[in-house]
């Protein structure tokens, strides 16, 4: 069953006091160029620099006490990694994290920071299942998976909790979409709180499995994706997609180029690190101004973990 | 007569409405690197990307009725250009602002998208000055300096004391200092709140005059200084000087490396944009620890405009 209403507002009691409860900024300025009112909740203030802290300390937390012993374990290189190794140490119990050789070394120091048990891989998704199958035959920790699981889900429906809180209600409200996790959880708060609400996912052209799937009715994974929004790459989780199908009311895609202009928008104006992966909802309504002109817009700004010595400006 | 509190606090009312009350942040990791408890006054996040949008703005509403038709005028290639030109635009008056033509494309858009009349001029001290008072001979408008001025003053002070208002008293509260007008009114509004607390003034190695100044007790200009904090390179004020030597406790200075790592910090552990400008009151913990070891220390955040195109990281 996917998760109720409820089982959000359980999540958000839950994780209170170890998540920020982040802040909502606005942009004249930005306003202004795009002809919209646009709120941006930003989870790039979140523990971590990501909104990924809130699914995966829910997920701790919710463990049974009987199992919490034997530790948790996913596989990711990059947000999903550092958010469970420091719910795990939140929690006082052990965190195994199987992470490709080539991830960058900025990550595995968060995450060994966090105090997580690296095990390194071949950088292959193989590798990935096969090093954390023999992790965990061998430590019985408990997997939690980055967006396909109920309390991931949960955890990551909060941020529209605390944004509808803090602001009266949008027109709309839009996420990035990779993995499913945040659109999901987003839809599931908005709708079942103000069914008026349009929801909106947001995904690049280059890695366009959710708006494929959304279209056709089926689910049809990534090949080869490519994009510099690295935390889309992800194909979407078959729970998630069901949660998208029943409330999300439409997806959109985007160029690269948009990706890059609206990321140095937001950096400019709004005085804020964002990585490419949020940037991809104002990218949709910069190519869209007709559909966001004079609406309310409320977008989730899902993280702010960047290479500075990588940035695409010139 | 230098500024009192209260007009200070007339500034404070002066401004409420057109200026932003800014946000103050905090960062666990900054806090875990640096052994203090640091509080950051985010005006970066001030209209215009600066906190001289204050002075500019209470200079401006400070202007007699009989001399507004006149208009404001400065010389400026930086951030008292677009802060004076918003300020008069909001103000309904005109603005004249000198800006030597090799000045960021950037920073002249920005300037002429508030209604400012530009006249450019050769980037030397000389042509600015010739060329403003030309322009006032012609059009009697008030020039407004960017620092040496009695309600520029009182408008920087503010900053202070919405800070005061929002925190508990901190044992330090440090600026970086270029002009001087940040740190005298900063001084003022602190001192004469909570006479306990240590203000302290940050300054770039490069262009160390108020250091030299403050040590020496006679005020010393700058000769070709040379720092990536481009908001500092300008000499200390006589006006400023006299409210910093009654009120500040010490002036400290730093390499530009430390600028650099504690821009670098700021960006990748709280997630904002500061300009180098800002940084120095970091790097002074960075390069003296001991001193700041377990104080509870308010840093204001002078700015966030930067060229991404070229950031200092590598």
């Amino acid at each position: 069953m996917p998760p109720t209403i409820s089982d959000i507002k359980k999540a958000s009691k839950r994780i209170t006091g170890y998540a920020h409860h982040t802040p909502v900024l606005t942009s004249v300025s930005v306003n202004s160029i795009t002809g919209a009112n646009i709120f941006f909740k930003c989870e790039n203030f979140q523990k971590t620099g990501a909104f990924k802290f809130r699914g995966a300390c829910n997920a701790v937390f919710s463990l049974d006490e009987k199992i919490i012993d034997n530790g948790v374990a996913t596989h990711s290189s990059g947000n999903h990694a550092a958010a469970l190794a420091l719910a795990a140490r939140l929690r006082g119990i052990r965190s195994y994290i199987v992470m490709p050789e080539n991830a960058p070394e900025v990550k595995k120091k968060a995450v060994a920071g966090y105090g997580a048990e690296i095990t390194f891989c071949k950088p292959t998704l193989e590798a990935r299942e096969s090093t954390l199958a023999e992790l965990v035959e061998r430590t019985s920790a408990t997997v939690i998976h980055p967006y396909n699981d109920f309390n991931v889900i949960c955890g990551q429906g909060t941020s529209a909790l605390e944004l509808l809180e803090d602001i009266a209600p949008p027109d709309i409200v839009m996420t990035p979409v990779g993995g499913g996790g945040l659109l999901s959880g987003t839809a599931i708060a908005v709708k079942n709180t103000f069914p008026g609400i349009t929801v909106y996912g947001a995904e690049p052209s280059g890695a366009d499995d959710a708006y494929r799937s959304f279209k056709s009715g089926k689910l049809i994974p990534s090949i080869n994706p490519k994009t510099i929004a690295d935390g889309l790459l992800t194909s979407l989780g078959n729970l998630n997609f069901r949660i998208i199908r029943k409330y999300v009311d439409d997806i959109f895609t985007v160029s690269e180029e948009s990706i890059v202009s609206a990321m140095r928008m937001v950096w400019e104006r709004v005085k804020i690190i964002i990585e490419p992966s949020s940037a991809v909802p104002l990218a949709v309504i910069l190519e869209n101004p007709e559909v966001f002109k004079e609406k309310k817009v409320a977008i989730i700004l899902s993280g702010g973990n960047v290479d500075l010595s990588k940035l695409p400006f010139r």
